[in-house]
């Protein structure tokens, strides 16, 4: 990221999301998380650097773990924190953070209430539910009560997309946030490949600014393009947005006599 | 995975799949190639083991890529091989694999044909999709034409889904597949809670069957599991399905008396 961003824009917080689950390597089950958290973490001032999809196995969540939790201001996880046997991600986390895991007593007091109220039973499954690593705060939602928790750096999160956006929102106002990054989308009108050079050029003269090219099949003209402009300074944005735009204009313009 | 599996169900052959692209990380563009990728490769006797998402940063692809190709028998990539600046997942392979990339004989001929096919011209942007590294294999589609390419064991598909769709079916008869991973899904109706030590039991018994359960919300009778049993071996699959459903039987019995 370029310095001069950093000074203008303000802080810088990133973020990793760790999705942990054999049903989303297996297919079975199709992950709703990572754009969720993408978006929401993007729009809030966290930017979203990298995510990783891990077996429920141990030793595979406790190293992308530690390797995540060191590189990024934040990491967040989804899945893994249930009642069954195939929910290891709460003792994996302890393991990461070389602390004990055992019954926390907000949680056993959580998870006996909501037990009561829907009339089952404090079985040794739901038990699990309250196992939080020692030193960690609980991340509450009032969907399923179960809590996820929050221990150093790390965000611990339900798989449920529903119950995840709960407890996304119950941390919001304890994360640092940083300057947002700005975006504004510009549809090409021609191809990508009729604007590649121009706008890798573009990209060269504005180092500052992200600038992305998608393609997309449009309907009614075929081979379309968006291209995405990003920075955190607004003046900068509307610089390399304004660009982009009279490159448009000069390349369709050439297209249209054809001469490009 | 246990070693019994492997005896019996022949070979495993794992794979780990590489999402670049600054629009996933975003929240713009919401990814649907993980969940295709991961039931094609189940469907086809390829574990897949793990997936990253990382920005358009050649030092990230990078690293990610010589992580990843080192543990799994295949890596595959999508996104960053279009014609724009921000395409720069072709490089990035060259330099993780420490060749040369250059303009392709064969895929400058291919790239051409379809170019003078459309009515648009060969210009560099064009052209940097005919960029590939030195020694890979080109893998075609017939939607785009612009090829993909195989190098060692790392397979770079484009990021658009169809493409990348065809691009999985084109190399499909030359990746080597294991014993395909066996799965059946038993609807528990009951909730996780009320089933998870008794579920836990039959896991520990199973030690080669892979037991998931997934709490999904039900119109009928609101909170339910998915129990789901995978195995590369037909017997013990179903000597775990029986074991659950019996298992299944017996709680409900309990729940219904109100014992449990």
């Amino acid at each position: 990221m370029a310095e001069g961003v950093v000074e203008i824009g303000g802080d810088i917080v990133t973020a990793a999301l760790l999705v942990i689950g054999d049903e989303i390597l297996s297919g079975r089950t199709k992950d709703k998380n990572i754009g969720y958290v993408a978006e929401y973490l993007t729009n809030i001032g966290i930017d979203l650097k990298e995510v990783r999809v891990v077996p429920d196995e141990a030793a595979e969540i406790v190293a992308a773990l530690n390797a995540l939790r060191l590189r990024y201001t934040y990491v967040f996880t989804t899945g893994g924190i249930g009642p069954t046997h195939d929910d290891i991600t709460a003792e994996s986390v302890a393991a990461a953070f070389g602390v004990p895991i055992g019954y926390d007593s907000r949680a056993v007091e959580i998870m006996t209430a909501r037990v009561a109220q829907t009339g089952g039973v404090m079985n040794e499954a739901r038990m699990r539910m309250a196992r939080i690593p020692v030193g960690a705060e609980l991340v509450h939602n009032k969907i399923s009560a179960a809590p996820g928790f929050w221990i150093g750096n790390v965000i611990v999160m339900a798989g449920v997309p529903h119950i995840m956006q709960a407890m996304l929102e119950f941390v919001t106002p304890k994360l640092r946030t940083g300057a947002r990054m700005l975006s504004e989308t510009i549809r090409a009108d021609c191809r990508e490949g009729d604007i590649g050079t121009e706008l890798g050029e573009i990209a060269r003269q504005h180092p500052d600014v992200v600038i992305g090219s998608y393609p997309f099949i449009d309907e009614k003209i075929g081979g379309n393009t968006h291209i995405v402009v990003r920075s955190r300074d607004p003046q900068r944005l509307a610089g390399a947005k304004a660009a982009v735009e009279a490159m448009l204009g000069r390349v369709k313009a050439g297209l249209a006599v054809g001469k490009i």
